[in-house]
């Protein structure tokens, strides 16, 4: 069995048709027809064996999470997915890992009607990396740079969980049920796209939350204030600042049996892998964004307000915390 | 030092300032304005530690390698190259290797006016993935599907160099000099960008030779009998076949040196990582493709001819030869 017959066997069952693939897998690129007035929005995401998930995850699992994790980059750019190529390093042509991969890959792109157009398959230590392609309406492309002071914060979903279940020593109060609640979060996460779809041209800022709210959220601060201040500005002359309310934020019910309702709090602030949308929007829309997380299907919680300066500021109970706010770094020592 | 701030502090460097690119590296995607009419070819090759490359490879060779690999499929479609996005996993943040691997890529990129639009930064075993993104005029792109009887085979360049220099006790005969130029060949393939342009129209099949040329010649064979087909011919009933001058393969006074004429031409057939084109021609519009050579600087030899069935014949100075039409497969035992 060589490379060629392993992406034609597995792959092939990835069969959403798509009218805009001219031409699929099986020539030295895919031939796409993008929409006119569309821009594209491309994002790339890895995932590495003992560093982004370990022996808990499945084939399945791993093939679920690798689409949900770059669909919610789309996500939060308000992009409908399209598109998507599988960079696949494995250390052997193990046929049981690559059917359960490859049958749950073809699922989850059915599901969101992507077509997997190409990618490489390679020897070597377990590497997952995934190019996926949206498209959304030239101009209306979600950023994180547009947030103004005033604007009131939201979340989608709730958070911390996925970050609770990184350490599975610490679910050992949980039944099995809840257990596996939790740990659902973390091994497949739903990437939040109708709700980024109903957000575009509401939404003032949006970024989906991989490295942790408090980390994410400062990039927005970071990205809106560059953006106030103009390419010369300096970052100290112009910087947002955000309130939040960290008692607001949602959580589960197994978060807070297991961690209490502070410790709770602060895991969602701080923890990553949430793959929810965290996304600002001026207070006299706010009932229209409600309305879009209905529609949506999605659940929205307003959690803080961006303000002058002061970057990030937690209150629990209206006392100010000073939570560590740092987020999921791969290379932080 | 973690994963953002490396990003910025290497990769801020790739600088090829392009006006389709409507939002670059640094937010959740990059938005991309596709031009109308036109296909997008998209590509992914992965380079793998100890499978594709080894430590003869500088940072600055895989930087080089990595962008030529995937320009060189982009170059078989015809396609004109736009954008790329980097999945770079690393066993650690090495300052020195990503400061080299960085201007080099920066380097490279700009040479073809190709835009760094994201990617990820993961920690892990060294892997270097990265997609690829072209345009080509709706309908124009070269596939590896429209070879007919009659045709004539030309590849572009000299192949074998690469094949011989993956082990490196055969260079032992070489002087230095020749020996850089044969590695050269391997570390870094130039992608024929400008030939595959000067090919669209004219082209009735095109592949790059990255498996060695009797595996991609082969490829050609199928898609090309499978298109003549129809989509429910079985593969036994409509066959092309493909006689090949061995002894007109274009081969190194270095490949000749060090493995006699005969040995240079089955290497030339059977050696992968050459990154030359291969394409077949009505043979009424060979002084089109010699002209097509000429400007895009690039030779171009003829080497053969397509013909009714019988797959892959080989002949050396009009004899029959069975040599072992084997390209290099990744998973092959």
């Amino acid at each position: 069995m060589n490379e060629f017959d392993l992406i034609r066997q597995y792959f092939q069952q990835t069969d959403t048709e798509r009218a805009d693939v001219a031409l699929g897998i099986g020539d030295d690129c895919a031939l796409l027809q993008p929409l006119a007035h569309h821009h594209l929005a491309v994002t790339t995401d890895t995932m590495v064996d003992g560093v982004h998930f370990d022996e808990r995850l499945t084939p399945a699992d791993l093939a679920y999470k690798l689409v949900a994790v770059n669909l919610s980059d789309l996500a939060a750019m308000g992009a409908v997915p399209c598109w998507v190529s599988l960079a696949l390093t494995l250390p052997s042509s193990d046929q049981t890992w690559l059917s359960e991969f490859g049958q749950a890959l073809a699922h989850q792109l059915r599901h969101y009607q992507v077509a997997l157009v190409g990618g490489d398959t390679t020897r070597g230590p377990l590497t997952l990396s995934l190019t996926a392609q949206g498209q959304v309406p030239a101009g209306q492309g979600l950023t994180r740079s547009g947030a103004a002071v005033g604007d009131v914060i939201l979340v989608s979903g709730h958070l911390g969980d996925a970050a609770l279940a990184l350490n599975q020593h610490k679910l050992t109060p949980l039944t099995a049920s809840q257990c596996a609640r939790v740990e659902a979060r973390l091994f497949r996460p739903t990437p939040r796209v109708e709700l980024g779809l109903t957000l575009r041209q509401l939404a003032s800022a949006c970024i989906d939350i991989s490295d942790g709210l408090s980390a994410d959220l400062n990039h927005i601060l970071e990205r809106s204030s560059k953006a106030l201040g103009g390419a010369n500005a300096s970052m100290s002359t112009v910087s947002l600042g955000a309130c939040i309310d960290a008692d607001k934020l949602p959580v589960s019910a197994e978060a807070v049996s297991v961690l209490g309702e502070q410790g709770a709090a602060a895991n969602a602030l701080n923890g990553g892998d949430d793959y929810e949308l965290c996304f600002t929007v001026p207070a006299t829309r706010l009932n229209e964004v409600i309305a879009a997380g209905k529609k949506a299907n999605t659940p929205v919680t307003v959690i803080g307000e961006i303000v002058a300066d002061g970057g990030l500021q937690t209150y629990y109970l209206g006392q100010a915390v000073d939570w560590q706010a740092q987020g999921y770094l791969h290379f932080s020592d």
